[in-house]
Formats: structure tokens, sequence, C-alpha cells
């Protein structure tokens, strides 16, 4: 496994060098909207510190993301009254890792409602308007 | 949500009631490999106590869960030298769960082979086989 690179767009936006949409942080843990989103809501959790993935993270890295993966996932199932929620997390390129710095995917989901396919940028109005729903049901 | 189940199958597989190819357990998880894998080595990890899904898991529930998960993704990693490890958790029918058990896929991947379609039924001697790999680099 490579080294963990500290020019990550994750790590730009831990250190506010580009934007992200932020909807809860804690002293270990961020939570801020994937701007491709693939449901209405999608975020991602990631720790404050580094590491690649779930291959190198420190247990307390781990506890960490895991406590705020489900405190979101509880959040944006009330927040869009979502039937259900996919949680990801991908290792390497080929387990569908793009951005090198740990991260769990968390998705909103309603009945018969599929997944769009990945890569397509999201409208930013859009995903503020959500990530202002996810606040308010966080709150 | 739903009340949790005791008949769903996991339930039936922590009592002992129907058999399962287990890879790894402890006092709190239980690994064991998916019937239907999508990758060779895909497996499951779960609490042994009673939770419908990560919106209704305790703390300690998910945090046993998710050390063993990175436990074993490690494990397979190593065991089928991949490239890479996919890691899925879903949570009501509509976020794509099955089985209402809490429990997180682990899946090892290999650059430019695709997962398989889900649903399909492995060949029980090949995931026998693969369970010993992940065994051995467990040990």
């Amino acid at each position: 496994m490579a080294a963990y690179d500290p020019d990550n767009i994750f790590a730009k936006i831990l250190r506010g060098e580009i934007p992200a949409t932020r909807v809860y942080e804690d002293d270990e843990t961020l939570a801020f909207m994937d701007i491709m989103p693939r449901s209405d809501g999608h975020l991602l959790v990631i720790p404050k510190t580094p590491c690649r993935n779930l291959l190198d993270a420190s247990p307390a890295q781990l506890a960490a993301v895991t406590a705020t993966v489900q405190k979101l996932a509880i959040a944006v199932a009330k927040a869009f009254d979502a039937d259900g929620v996919t949680v990801q997390q991908f290792n390497e390129a080929a387990g569908g890792q793009e951005v090198f710095h740990l991260h769990f995917h968390i998705l909103p989901r309603q009945e018969d409602v599929a997944m769009r396919p990945p890569g397509k940028m999201g409208d930013f109005d859009l995903i503020a308007q959500h990530a202002e729903k996810i606040k308010a049901a966080l709150a």
C-alpha cells in the first residue's frame, strides 16, 4: 500500500484550502456533502487525522469515524424520511477508492429509486439545501 | 423501523441452527463466508447480540463489529494478495439489506475484476477453500 499523500483533496478540505459543504464535525471527524451525489443527501465521513483507508487506520481513528458514520446515517434517515441507508467504504483503487484519505459514504435511499451512476457532478444549490436538512436533523 | 426478528438467518447461524463457514469469532462478533460471493473471499461480519442494522446498533456493538471488520479486511487483503477491499453495509430493504441482523460485507478485490452480480449461489468447496486461506492469513 502506498504512503499517505497529504495533498489528497480531503486533506485540503481539512486544511481549509478547498471548500466543502460541511454538515457535522467534532474533534476527531468531519462530515461533508459528496459533490457527485449518487442519492440526495449523499455525504462522506472522514477522520481529521491522516490515514489512507481502513487498512492502515488506527483503532482510535476507526472508532471515531464509525461513531460519526452511525450518527450521520441516523440523521440522513430522518432528514430525508429515507426508507433505507447504504454505507460504502472503499480501499485502494481496485476496491473503488478515488481519494486516498479514509472515508465512508453514507447514502439515504428511497424505495424503488436506484443510486445514480458515479462521477456526475451534482447541483450545488441542491446539495446546499440537502446539507441544511441534515444539519436540522442533527440539531 | 421494524423490530428485530430473532428468526432471521444470521440469528439462526449464531444459534447453530443452520450451518455457516466460519472464519473468525470473538466474544462479541462472528465472521463467516457469504454463500453468494460477489468476489472470491466475500465474507460477512456480524455482532453476536441482536440488532437490526446500523440505525439501532449500540455503541458497543458498533465498536466491536467495526474492529472485526478492520481485522478481516486486512486478513482478506493478505489472503488473496488483493489489490483492494470493498466494504458495504446496508440498512433496510431500500438500502440493500436482505437479512435484518447488522452485517458488514467485506469483498477482496482484484484490479480490473468487476464484482459478480448479486444473488448467485457460490461453489461450496471453493468457498471452503477461500475460508481456509483467510484463516491462515489471520493465524
